[in-house]
C-alpha cells in the first residue's frame, strides 16, 4: 500500500529543484551567449532511430514502450494464434519484442538531435547551433551516481563548412560555465585518428576497432591489467597491446607526447591528421586562455559511443582526478549518414546534470543559494480579516514579492511555526485590531522584532531590501 | 531511412521553444510569487501507483514501459516454458502484460504528487504548496490539439486544515497568469457535491456515480442528446435525466442558479454543502475582482477524473467558449487514502501548455516574442584573424552579448546571409586591414549601414542600445 518509486529514479524536493533550476539556468546563459539556439524533441522515438547507434551494449538499455490497448491485445491474440499452429517458434524473443513495441525513450541527446537535423534539413540554416536541456533515459544497473533517469545539457554544431574553431568555442563554453559555477575542471582531449593511427602502427585489424575503443574507454574505470586482459580476450595480440599501451601510460606535457607520437605515427595520415587537430586546438586554446579549466591530453580516453570519428572530450572534477565524468563531447562525421544525408559534420559536448549536481554538494559549491522563494506570510486571522487583507497581498505579489496566505484561521502559534520551518523571513498579521487602526503589523521571524507600518509602500520597501 | 517520429510526438524549433520558454517563465513566475515551491518526480512510476486513479478509459491510456535486456530475455524463456507445457494459457494475456512491465509514464501530475506527499510525509511541512512543469504521456489518438506528450503546469495544495481560500488563491492565481499573458479567459466552476445533490434529487442509485460523471463531462464536446443516449444507455431514467438536465441547460446568473438550486437540493445534506462552498467562493472573488478572467457558475461541468471531489474548475478562452479547454483542477479529498494517508485534502489547478500556445498562436498573442537570441555574428576571414578577434568575442559575451563565431572562412556573402536568416542584427568584420589600424567594423544587418569602431566599449553601447 505504502506507495515507492521505481529503482533509479529520484523525487526532487524544492530544496534540490533550486540548486538543479541555478545549474540549469547558469548552462543555458552560457549556451545561448555562445549563440547557440534551444530546440526540443520528443521523450520516446521510434525504435529504428536509436538501436544500432550505441554500441551493442547500449542498445540492451533503451527502455522500450509497451503497445498499448488494443493494439497490444489484438497482436497478442495474433501472437498465441501463431504459437498454437506452432509457427515461429524458433524467433519467438525477437518477435514478441517486436510485436510490443516500435518505441523507445531517448537514449542521449545526440541521436534523437542528429535525427532532426535530418528531418527538419530544408528548415534549417546551417551552420546549425543548438541546444537541449532534457531527461534521457538508461535501464543500467542503479548505483552510486548512476540513474534511470538524468538530465542532459547538450549543446552541439552541425555543419557542412566546419572547423576546430568549433571545439575551440566547445571547449570555450565549458570554461565559462565552470568558471560561473566556481568549480575547476580538466578537460581530457584525445583524438579517435590518433587512437585509429596507434592501432595501424600496433598492425591491429580493422574490425577489432570497435572492441579496441571499447575496451580502452575503461581504462580508467577498471585500469589498464583488465583492460589488457580484455583487449587480449578480444584477439589483440599482447605485443600489439604493449606497444600501444606506452602511449597510455606515458606522463608528458602536450609538446612531448606529441613529439613522441609524431614519430610513431609517420606512416599513419589518419594518426598524423589527428596530431594537426589537437596541435591546431592547443596552440588556440593556449593562446585565448582558459579560466577554471585545465585541458590535459589524455592517450587512453576513448568515449564509449560508437558514433565518434574526431576530437573526443572528457570532463571531470579538477579536485578528484579519478572521479566518474561530468561530461563529455565529440565530432562525429558520420552519424547523420545512417539516417541518409551525407556531408555534413557534428560536433558537440553534453553535460551531465545530476554528475554536476553530486560532485558541487560533495564540494559544498552550493551554499549561497536561497531555497524557499516566498519572503512574507499572511497570519489567518478569519474570513473577513483576510478578505480585507487580499488587497495587500495582492498589491505585494505585484510587486513581485512572494507572498503567502495561510489557508486556514488556526492557532497563531502554529502559523508562525510554518513561516519559521520554510524559512519565510516576514509574518503579515492583521487582525481585527490593525484593521480598526488601519496599520500593517510585520513581524522579522528569526530577528523576533516586529513593527507597525502605516504605508503599504513602507512594507514594499523592508521587504525588498537586501537582508 | 529518412527518420520519423512517433504519431503524437513533436519537435520542436528554437522559435517555437522561445514561445514555450515564454509561456513556461510567465507561469513559473507566478507560481512562485503566490508561494508555490518546486518539485519534481521521475517520469515513469509504478504501475500501481498510477492504475485506478484515472477511471477505466484513463487506465487503458497509460505508456508502459517493457522490462529491458536480461530480465525481458529470462521472463520470455519462462514464459515459453510454461506455454510448452500447457499451463496458464487461459490468463495469458494478463499474464504476458505482467511479465512485460511493472513501470509506465505518469499520465498526470496530480497522482505523482499526491504519492510524493505520502512518501515524503515526514520531511514535508503542510500546508504544502508546490508546483511541477513537466511532460506527460497518454496513448490517445493523436489528432488535432491532442498529443500523446505534452506539458502540464500543475500549482497544488495539501493540507489537514484546509480552507476554501485556496480555491480562491488558486482563482486569483490563474487570473494573475492569463492577464500577464493578456489572454482573456472564462473559469467554469462547479461543485462535485452539487452533482451529488443533483444525482439524489433525481433519485439516480449511487452505483451509477461514475458513469454519470464520465458521461456528463461530454456535455460541451458532444452536445446534450450524446450524453442523454449514453445516461439511458447506463441505466438512468429518462425523467432523472431530464429533472437534472433543466439544470444544466439553466442559462443564468449566478444568483438566479443559486435560487432555484437552494430550492431543488433543500433536502440534499451534500447539495447544500456544494452550495455553501460556491457562494462563500463566488462571493469573495467578487469582492476582490478579477482581470483578465470571468468566473461563471456551469453546472454541467463535471471534469473526467475520477478523484475530485469538492469544487471543479476548467479553463477555457474567452473568445472561443466552445473551445477546447486549457486547464482545469478541483479539490481531490480522497486520493491519498489510496496510498494509505487519511484527512488530507487537496486542490490544484493544472495548465495545458501545449493547449495554451495554440490559443495563443491562434489569437496572434505571441507577435513581440524575438527568437533569436544572438546579437552579433562575427564574420570568420582565418585563423589568424579570428585568433586576435576572439578576445572581443570573450568580451562581448562577458558583458552579457549573445556573440557567434561563424565556423569557417567561407565567402563573406555566405556568412551574411547566415546572420540575416538567423535575425542576427549586427555583423563585425575583423580582416587584416582592420587588424592593421586597430579599429572594430560592425555593420547593422538590417539598416544596412556600417561603421568602425575605437573602443569596444562603444561597441557594447551600440548593441546594448534598444534597437
Amino acid at each position: 500500500m505504502f506507495p515507492n518509486i521505481p529503482k533509479g529514479t529520484r523525487d526532487f524536493s524544492s530544496i534540490e529543484m533550486s540548486k538543479r533550476n541555478y545549474l540549469i539556468q547558469t548552462i543555458r546563459k552560457q549556451f545561448e551567449l555562445f549563440g547557440f539556439y534551444s530546440i526540443e524533441t520528443p521523450s520516446f522515438e521510434k525504435i529504428s532511430t536509436l538501436v544500432g547507434k550505441y554500441g551493442e551494449e547500449g542498445d540492451l538499455l533503451i527502455f522500450k514502450l509497451l503497445h498499448s490497448g488494443n493494439f497490444l491485445k489484438n497482436r497478442i491474440l495474433d501472437f498465441l494464434t501463431e504459437i498454437k499452429n506452432d509457427k515461429k517458434i524458433v524467433n519467438i524473443s525477437k518477435c514478441l519484442t517486436e510485436y510490443m513495441s516500435d518505441k523507445a525513450l531517448r537514449y542521449d541527446l545526440t541521436v534523437p538531435f542528429v535525427r532532426y537535423v535530418v528531418m527538419h534539413r530544408n528548415e534549417i540554416i546551417f551552420p546549425f547551433k543548438r541546444y537541449q536541456i532534457q531527461p534521457v533515459w538508461r535501464a543500467d544497473k542503479p548505483q552510486k551516481g548512476r540513474f534511470r533517469e538524468f538530465y542532459q545539457c547538450d549543446a552541439d554544431i552541425m555543419s557542412f563548412s566546419w572547423s576546430l574553431w568549433e571545439e575551440i568555442e566547445l571547449i570555450q563554453l565549458c570554461d565559462e560555465i565552470f568558471t560561473k559555477l566556481n568549480f575547476p575542471i580538466i578537460i581530457y582531449i584525445n583524438h579517435r585518428d590518433i587512437l585509429g593511427g596507434l592501432v595501424e602502427m600496433a598492425g591491429i585489424e580493422n574490425s577489432l576497432w570497435k572492441d579496441f575503443t571499447t575496451s580502452l574507454d575503461k581504462w580508467n574505470k577498471i585500469g589498464r591489467n583488465l583492460v589488457k586482459k580484455e583487449m587480449l580476450n578480444k584477439g589483440i595480440s599482447s605485443k600489439s597491446f604493449d606497444q600501444m599501451a606506452f602511449f597510455f601510460d606515458m606522463e608528458e606535457n602536450f609538446y612531448n607526447k606529441k613529439k613522441h607520437l609524431t614519430i610513431a605515427l609517420q606512416n599513419s595520415e589518419k594518426g598524423k591528421k589527428g596530431i594537426q587537430d589537437l596541435s591546431f586546438i592547443y596552440k588556440n586554446i593556449t593562446n585565448i586562455s582558459l579560466q577554471k579549466t585545465k585541458l590535459e591530453w589524455n592517450l587512453s580516453l576513448a568515449r564509449g559511443m560508437n558514433y565518434y570519428t574526431g576530437t573526443i572530450l572528457e570532463i571531470v572534477p579538477f579536485n578528484n582526478k579519478s572521479s566518474i565524468s561530468i561530461g563529455g563531447g565529440g565530432r562525429y562525421d558520420q552519424l547523420a549518414n545512417l539516417f541518409g544525408m551525407n556531408n555534413i559534420s557534428g560536433v558537440g559536448i553534453s553535460l551531465g546534470l545530476d554528475r554536476i549536481y553530486l560532485a558541487m554538494e560533495q564540494e559544498n559549491f552550493f551554499q549561497t543559494i536561497s531555497s524557499y522563494p516566498s519572503k512574507v506570510l499572511f497570519i489567518n486571522f478569519g474570513n473577513e480579516e483576510v478578505l480585507y487583507a487580499y488587497k495587500i497581498i495582492k498589491f505585494l505579489r505585484k510587486k513581485g514579492i512572494s507572498t503567502q496566505l495561510y489557508p486556514n484561521a488556526d492557532k497563531i502559534g502554529k502559523q508562525f511555526r510554518y513561516a519559521n520551518a520554510n524559512n519565510i523571513p516576514f509574518a503579515i498579521s492583521i487582525g481585527k485590531n490593525e484593521i480598526k487602526k488601519n496599520k500593517i503589523r510585520m513581524k522579522n521571524i528569526q530577528k523576533r522584532t516586529e513593527k507597525e507600518y502605516d504605508n503599504i509602500n513602507d512594507v514594499v520597501n523592508q521587504l525588498t531590501k537586501k537582508l
